[in-house]
């Protein structure tokens, strides 16, 4: 499992694999079952997670008590709620395996620790956080777009997702109904 | 100028006087107009712009032509075309000068080289792009509320964005048409 994470940090940094395996000792690996929830919304946020296998989403709940899908988590990518995180504060949103899952989980301190001994890490984080904001950003275009357009974008861009991901849950993320999900779908397979 | 971007640099990682001055000195001032267009969508993206003074924003079209408003940056904050301008490719957004502003530029080469000569930089740009995606988490986050609560709630987390933005810009970005934003202004005041 740690070897997923191993070769990700070598895409963007050089690191010899005695310092790698330093660096992967650092986190301790979980397996989750489709459905499970590894940080709920109001809980103190205490970990980082890295996907080895399978799919995470963050969600909230609106004031009418819907899911709110804000981002989705495939392999190689992080996840958590990094304001928490990083004040070490109650998380703002949940976190949850959307298919059974496997993932690399650092707390706060020892995330500290590996980058004070590690600076090389820096970089690869900055890596990270600069992707994860670029895409944010797209989404945030795309999002005032008219929903036929976002969807065939979205359909463009991210082919797994759609592939991967319970209807329901792609819905609330694409901010429609299920029902209109579905009507699309239908009309696209035509 | 460089006073203000050296000073944002040492709340992040420690550089002597003398670092920070090499450091400042691959950043180009530019003194901006009010309006005057820093980044036009379609455009390569050359720079990341660094606002010493006053105010800018990030926007682009939509599909009816209308200007949606997607990001501001205040004094301290970084713009451009994240992505664009790690790729050298063009841009997917404009950058405009709200008020009259001066900004500090770098070109993604110069920026390429400051990095590798300042490599303690890459925990900076961490902390920035790390501030920059939580930020835009947030921002999806309140984008699902109804939009009076959203309101509340931007004018209480940002109180200087209301007080310096155009109202018309501030419509577009808030996602309502500047009526309804008129109309709640006035309702709040009361």
């Amino acid at each position: 499992m740690s070897e997923i994470l191993q070769n990700h940090f070598k895409r963007f940094v050089e690191l010899d694999t005695i310092t790698l395996s330093h660096i992967t000792d650092f986190f301790i690996p979980l397996s989750l079952q489709k459905r499970q929830i590894l940080l709920a919304e109001g809980n103190p946020c205490t970990h980082l997670y890295f996907v080895t296998k399978g799919c995470l989403r963050l969600y909230c709940l609106d004031d009418k008590g819907t899911e709110q899908t804000l981002q989705f988590a495939l392999e190689e990518w992080w996840m958590t709620d990094i304001d928490a995180f990083h004040k070490k504060g109650k998380s703002s949103y949940s976190v949850q395996a959307v298919e059974n899952a496997t993932v690399l989980a650092i707390t706060k301190d020892d995330w500290t620790v590996l980058l004070d001994k590690f600076p090389e890490l820096e970089k690869y984080f900055r890596h990270v956080y600069e992707r994860a904001y670029a895409a944010s950003l797209f989404r945030m275009k795309v999002l005032r777009l008219p929903k036929e357009e976002f969807y065939d974008l979205f359909c463009d861009k991210y082919p797994m997702f759609i592939q991967r991901i319970p209807q329901k849950i792609l819905a609330s993320f694409l901010g429609f109904t299920p029902e209109y999900l579905s009507e699309l779908r239908k009309k696209k397979m035509k």
